[in-house]
């Protein structure tokens, strides 16, 4: 093909390709500029993530695009999408430290994957901070008895006890949190072991992300908060959003989010090795959207089974509704034995109802997500 | 907070708007240089989607990008997201037309969404079309017997009846072809309904994509493929890629790409409304991965009830499909009842070997989906 095109058309390349060099050349710039963003941020205790500014730049980006006809969203993408790298690179700068008198900071579990991440952001805005791990109980009292602040970072199955077996040693000042993907329990035993501050978190995020910048940290407050407010802003200077909670609320919520998710996406695994289809071509044939919800199944699979076997099974709640589940699936399928189209539409219909505005939102929204796969997937 | 920022960070802002409004004017410039390689693609007859051309190219900007100590998938994912927008902007340009003494084409339902967009295409690419709606049938002679090309597009509960009414109308050299979502009993149909070249085509995507560029089309042979291969050609052209495929294995396919999908979401909203959470208080909770999945199951009902019943119930082994998850789900949830985690554990490795590399690959791809995700995510 290449020796029977014109050489108009190479000739534009050479100029498209001058174009994305002169790109790049901007891209170390802006770069270097955020560094420095981030160093006076760090110096001042400025958040990394302003969502005021961020949305003010985009507007003015977005209204000049349109003056010289580019697409709006186009800019906004480019941008969104530089803005990620420079949280990442900001995050390396240091944070400022919001209690610089605590005294040292302990992380029950502060090996695993979670708790790696916050040992280095509480490191990197000047904290010092010891981890105790499985093989470490023995230097329990030296760890644990002047600590400013502990958290439990364990796993789901042994949090309360290792809360229980932490509690003795804590002087009442200490704040003692956890990181649980559930509340209820964890704060009530944190409440029981401990007679100071308490409070219960939840970082909803995994260990791949490149940056705190936007990512979620639900917390129920325990007891006195007014003496881990510092905590709570420090993480927002690490860019994370913060949602104050009800511990129960928050159990209530995780067992559609976490639980009944991850059971389906099991069962989807599961009977996809039943039906034995070729994955290969069943890839080919994927439009943008099957093909990201295969990723997201596979993704499940390149996982832990420990984690998901505890997320499930960590309370009857997440059982009960996973049976209400299947209820409701065996409900449909009698839809379908009996060919009642009618039926099957009016319960559709209700859906689109309780979604109310939203439904028409996440169109819009999945449509920007589904093409952005799209630019992405490269087989 | 505006006021208390020192000066040396508003003077970074200001550097960095700059930047930014450059990168603008160089966008400008890429989309005008990139409306000209359209062009002459139009006139040469080349298809907008040049794969080798990309990849050669994003392997010199990310080399470029390594030297100078930046991301390398930074700017190949800024460049992919241009790119979109490019082949959005060179569609528009006309399309070579590969076979210009074709007689007129008819497009049986060319107003539907699906429709539309192929009397488009076809009309930038030079052809005469036609529609046939409808309320149409009484000028059928007028607008089939001199076709060059018949195109059913109308709902798969339409669609054999549709073929078969067209079918006496044709001349011997019409191409006949289909756009439905299964293939087997469709091409059956052609076959016996017509005695001319026929073609089982199956766009897999919707209304709402911005162009054709890498979005599959699958196709099943019928009779005579040396009559429609200036078809294939032609679509390609748009930019799309073409999966040939056995109807019977597409159909097989199907059922795990739509009908169970769709039922599946149609479950979960279902199931959703009953346990009837506050659904700004779940977004606001919700991690990227599980906003994805409510943007994903939102957007279903936001569309039409009538399309996705027929779909699932287009077939007895959809239904039965359907039973079969239903069933191992139900397995699944004995696991649960026994608390049996060894055994969950030990099913989740055989999915996991099941998927093989694909499960690593998944979870690398979904990262980036993830975070593109989380770029977008406004609220």
């Amino acid at each position: 093909m290449a020796a029977q095109l014109p050489q108009q058309l190479s000739h534009l390349r050479d100029q498209i390709d001058a174009v994305d060099q002169q790109m790049l050349a901007l891209l170390e710039q802006r770069l270097n500029l955020v560094a420095q963003v981030g160093e006076v941020k760090s110096e001042y205790g400025v958040p990394i993530y302003a969502p005021e500014r961020e949305s003010a730049m985009l507007a003015s980006r977005r209204q000049e695009a349109e003056k010289k006809g580019i697409s709006p969203d186009l800019i906004e993408d480019i941008l969104r999408r530089i803005m990620r790298e420079s949280y990442t690179s900001e995050k390396d700068s240091g944070f400022k430290c919001l209690n610089p008198d605590l005294p040292p900071i302990t992380i029950i579990g502060g090996n695993g994957q979670l708790g790696r991440i916050f040992v280095r952001m509480f490191q990197l805005s000047g904290y010092q901070v010891r981890i105790l791990g499985r093989n470490d109980w023995d230097r329990a009292t030296e760890l644990l008895s002047d600590a400013g602040l502990v958290i439990v970072s364990v796993p789901i199955n042994v949090t309360q006890s290792m809360i229980e077996k932490a509690g003795p040693y804590l002087n009442p000042d200490c704040i003692l949190a956890d990181f649980t993907s559930i509340k209820e329990a964890p704060v009530q035993t944190m409440l029981q072991a401990h007679s100071g501050p308490v409070l219960g978190l939840h970082p909803m995020f995994g260990p791949d992300i490149s940056s705190l910048a936007k990512q979620v940290v639900a917390y129920s407050d325990g007891r006195m908060p007014e003496k881990y407010q510092w905590l709570l802003e420090q993480i927002l200077i690490w860019g994370a959003k913060i949602v104050p909670i009800d511990a129960k609320e928050h159990d209530r919520n995780m067992m559609l989010i976490q639980a009944m998710r991850h059971f389906s996406t099991f069962v989807y695994g599961v009977n996809l090795t039943k039906e034995n289809p070729q994955l290969d071509q069943l890839m080919a044939l994927s439009s943008p959207i099957y093909r990201l919800e295969l990723a997201m199944v596979g993704r499940l699979f390149a996982q832990d089974p420990v984690l998901y076997a505890d997320i499930i099974m960590s309370s009857p709640n997440n059982i009960a509704a996973i049976k209400r589940f299947y209820h409701s699936f065996g409900e449909a399928i009698k839809l379908l034995d009996t060919q009642d189209k009618a039926g099957f539409i009016q319960e559709f219909k209700q859906v689109e109802q309780w979604f109310g505005d939203y439904a028409q939102h996440f169109l819009q929204e999945s449509k920007n997500m589904l093409q952005q796969a799209q630019d992405t997937v490269h087989k």
